[in-house]
């Protein structure tokens, strides 16, 4: 594994590192951690790198890695750069070879995206974009569920995405710390894009309500705002939607919840009864009926579907949290590489990562979502 | 006290006596208890009611009550009747100088509405009109913090009520069960109106939505959908909702999440924190902050306003629950009335129950809500 | 209904009131609400009692009520009052042929407690000692799944009762406020007795095992405190406890949990699955399995026992608390008294309330905990 | 890093190389799995260790280190064997001069832990028990504030750790599950010594409660069962606790109630609030006060201590769980001993891991406490 991005300061780069470390099998032989060769090397010091391969830039890394041999060079790179430096890396590493592990959201816009689509489409790299609420156990466990028919048609779909820490206007302050750094690039148009809380939060909250339903959400009404003074991009926003099925729901994702942390939450019902999960309680999956009592699902017992039991690596009662969720889209990433060079077909559950297809689905729903709430329309396509 | 409805199988007109017998210091005094005069007459046995006062129509009960004198005559009466039997029976009441507590939503329709509320005017009757929500202690409490400013100015309100019990065609059913029974008028025009979830539990999260925040709602956009197939009236609805100061947020109600109960819930955000309160906590109030630790206040505390306390009748630990948020509301509707009996100045503990006004508030509530649902128009004013 | 006790300030007299005229069936005739005959005439008052009915004391209420037409004549006494008052008040009432309601604990000591049960069996009253956490519908549904045997043998069980408002030397204050007067009697040996907090809540919580168990408590080796500086009896106990089915478990009783409300809960474990139930979240019940999801049983829904339903009052999903727990005694008390004068039989439902019999258990217990308090010796028999 | 023991099936061995490479900053450089060879040999290919690293006993692996290098061999090794397999490999390996990180409990006997202590004290290695509760953010916040000294002196600590996993004879079944594997041993007293349930999960919950509370055990009052039948070692206790400040408590572990996972929990009271912490909710401390509201700190938050900063990976309201902890010991312990390597002074936050005086007090407990279950002696001395 390379790395391109996740230099000093980085939050998201760090965790990527020890997702990838985590269960022994990934190790990290290169890195191009920040257009700063200084600081490239420095991270690549403290990560016990070998100097050579610590580059100053990904192009120097995969240019030089290509010419490495075979079973010396990385077997893909993980690229966890803000998103305006998502897609000239990842279509030089598809077209090097290279298999690829980006942070979502996929690109810059909607265009970047399509033609990320129809490169990987064209080299057949393996591709992961890293919508880490997927990755967990317990959600993983609602979405086996839900399509096994138990709870009828779905109905209803409702996600959401509170969090506080943009509350005040952190983008403005005069300071050099993490949480400055944080706030100023994912407010900053020229490197997040059209979204801010939109793009940052909101595709999750997107991809989890597809996910665990199963369905595809067909018409969004938006009402997107920016709350706190001064800010460039949308911190706020509220959906509703329309699914493929008929079924109705709401979305939404803020920043400004003050107080509130991370705790993205979706619930599901269908005709006989339905699913709640929320990462405040991650090991808990409540499934409700409306004629018997409500049940809830712990990770790591016995009586789970194997999608469940695979992404578990403690028994039942010690609970896991965001790192392992993280941690098991590197893992099913990683079983699905090694089975296509090993050629050997790999699981259904090692497949059940999010790819290329969901990035270019979230990139739509940026799109999308920041024209509805532009808009005078009530209801427009996706 | 008398009351109009109630007969035989109707569940509120129970908990409105529970209510209203609480404290001790209401009695049942007669009754018009339902349109067919030998259940009334059931009704009145059972409730140990003088024979001569239990009556055949709403009527005669009026008209009988007022030409008794004045200190053996009914003080106020309680309407328990479906939405289409509101309006006749209040009308009459207040014009002939009965104060009135009137269960929601306020009548069948907003013409209805609008003249009850001159008439109210008119006569200057006390008007209780039962949103529940609003009398337990911890969402006076949060009111009342919500209103002192500590959160600074409200940026998000989200009020939600999921309800699952018309998850299937209960209405079709063969059958004479309490249920049927509930699911039968309530789904029916001709007795609840345009509106059914939306009259029926959408009004109570519309007013807990604006009793909390302080804020009245300005525009809304709303998808009301009709799920269950063969259902007359809405059992479902996501509406995006704009403030008067600029706040923005969300209010669902849907009577289709299968497994749910009624934990009508509510969340408010300011700059600097918010508060969170669900029915199925109802003793907790739930505070958070940007920048500090959550607090947990409880009800029966010390450290609570004078709203909270004076709406308690237990100490701290011991649950309090609906029947006595709805106590509640007789109780300040009564000590409200005696006040006015006597002359005396009420304490402003006391004059904070829902009246007319919230009353005609939700009749527009659900005319809008409706020409909403109806419209390619996005925002429509309230 | 005549209440002896509950004047100026009482909490618990006013919880026996709104307890007895919930489900308004019952009416309060007379009192001697105190010792002071001022202070009861003025609670009569209050009250609206007939001020001949309004008594100086409790023989004299007794004597005058023997002498009305037994139509008129009240059927049953509440007993409010402090501990020392619950013998000589009970002993005349059943001898002079009313039938009793006592708030616990039964008597000021075993003998009397003996005493009474001997009276009550020759005089053949019914009898209700007010147990309250037995009135809950959820733990009324714990206690007939436990004896159904679907866990198979119960193995273990753990009940706890955490206040806090001891933890400062309050009956030291010079005050005349409410929480001085609560814990001027509960802590004073010659109002409350051998025993302080294992009498007020210590008992409680033992009545509850034993109750929702179905097993005798039959040996207990008692750790037994005085926490606070100056107190005159105890505040604080851990219990190991030994039931006749070789089960074993914990209990503990304390007032000087700084923080804590009354959160009673039980834990009941047998070979297959377990229940647990805790105030705080009272009409919740949870189910535990050891090879399937956990359940949680609500309040009000249509899949509970018949001892769960005969005691809820309002739907699913609206909370019921401490007064309808309370309520549900005085509902089941009377049900019995009525079929007892009415001749027919009662059903099994109605007969579920703690009665002398219970009483007696609480005064062997509160014996049983002091002296193993004060043992050096490990177990002793219950 | 070496590792003796962790070989096929088993649990803790996995978990320890999850924690100890989860920071990327240890590298596991050779082994000695299994008593078995080849099986050893099997887990060093897993592991992808050179194949002249992976020994098939400790005693060749300490000897073949020894004679390594000081820059290639392992620092220390981490022994995760089967508790009569701690004495000799901890005593071949301080001797060797190796840091050690040893699971939990110390060894197999009292006098085992004496001399281990002894050894450790001679050779003034690193040592490191994985008392892995400890390592939680919230605890050490627990810990932190509880020594402050705010709540005043401490009063009450509730300590309790049930599992259901041991409900059943699973050590009697024809089976070479994982489950069978991991009961078989815990079970036998060859292999685990004097106690079963009390040495394995007693040990945690005992060092909890002395770690929380910053306070001594000095008496205990036991009762100990085993109630499976056939089973040979204990599975459930429960403890009245005497604490060095005049405090008082109880412990309670069992394994047989059904339907629990690993729920550990402690509560510690002072005579103005408290804490409540449990593992199903690791990432939350519930701070309670005697007159204000209670308060939720919350993982992640800027407004925690520096001993729960430090222990910390992932921004607020990403949850951590029972690795991170774990991996916060091998953190804590990598960087005393990298203080220790490089002479430099550690922080006070990076010594703050359980070492060999803990285990000892464990092996105390463990002797205690299983003389305590047979005495009939109330108090016995620790």
């Amino acid at each position: 594994m390379g790395m391109i991005g996740g230099g000093p300061g980085a939050f998201i780069g760090a965790v990527h590192r020890i997702a990838a470390f985590m269960d022994g099998e990934t190790e990290l032989v290169c890195g191009a951690f920040s257009s700063d060769p200084e600081k490239s090397k420095q991270t690549g010091e403290l990560l016990n790198l070998s100097p050579q391969r610590v580059y100053g830039s990904y192009k120097e890394m995969i240019r030089s890695e290509s010419s490495l041999p075979a079973n010396e060079r990385m077997d893909f790179i993980s690229i966890v750069t803000p998103n305006h430096v998502h897609f000239e890396p990842a279509k030089l590493a598809m077209e090097s070879g290279f298999h690829v592990v980006m942070d979502k959201p996929l690109a810059f816009n909607l265009e970047e995206g399509k033609l990320l689509l129809d490169i990987a489409r064209k080299t057949g790299v393996v591709f992961c974009l890293t919508h880490t609420y997927t990755g967990y156990p317990m959600v993983k466990e609602a979405r086996q569920q839900v399509l096994s028919g138990k709870f009828g048609q779905v109905r209803k779909v409702y996600v959401e995405y509170p969090q506080g820490w943009l509350s005040s206007f952190l983008e403005g302050a005069d300071s050099q710390t993490n949480s400055f750094k944080q706030a100023a690039w994912r407010t900053n148009p020229a490197q997040s894009g059209i979204a801010g809380g939109m793009g940052d939060i909101g595709t999750h909250a997107f991809n989890l309500a597809e996910y665990v339903s199963g369905l595809k959400v067909t018409k969004i009404c938006a009402d997107i705002n920016v709350v706190v003074p001064g800010r460039k991009l949308d911190d706020d926003g509220n959906l509703l939607l329309k699914f493929d099925n008929g079924a109705s729901g709401l979305l939404f994702a803020t920043q400004v919840a003050a107080g509130e942390g991370n705790n993205i939450k979706i619930r599901v019902y269908g005709e006989k009864g339905g699913i709640v999960w929320q990462q405040e309680d991650a090991n808990s999956l409540h499934v409700k009926w409306l004629d018997k009592p409500a049940e809830i699902y712990r990770a790591g017992t016995p009586y789970l579907t194997s999608y469940a039991s695979h992404n578990t690596r403690t028994p039942a009662g010690h609970p896991e949290g965001y790192l392992e969720a993280f941690a098991n889209l590197y893992r099913n990433f990683t079983l699905t590489l090694k089975s296509k060079l090993s050629k050997e077909a790999p699981q259904s559950e090692w497949l059940d990562f999010p790819g290329i297809e969901e990035g270019v689905r979230g990139m739509y729903f940026i799109e999308k979502v920041i024209a509805s709430g532009k808009s005078d329309q009530k209801w427009i396509d996706l």
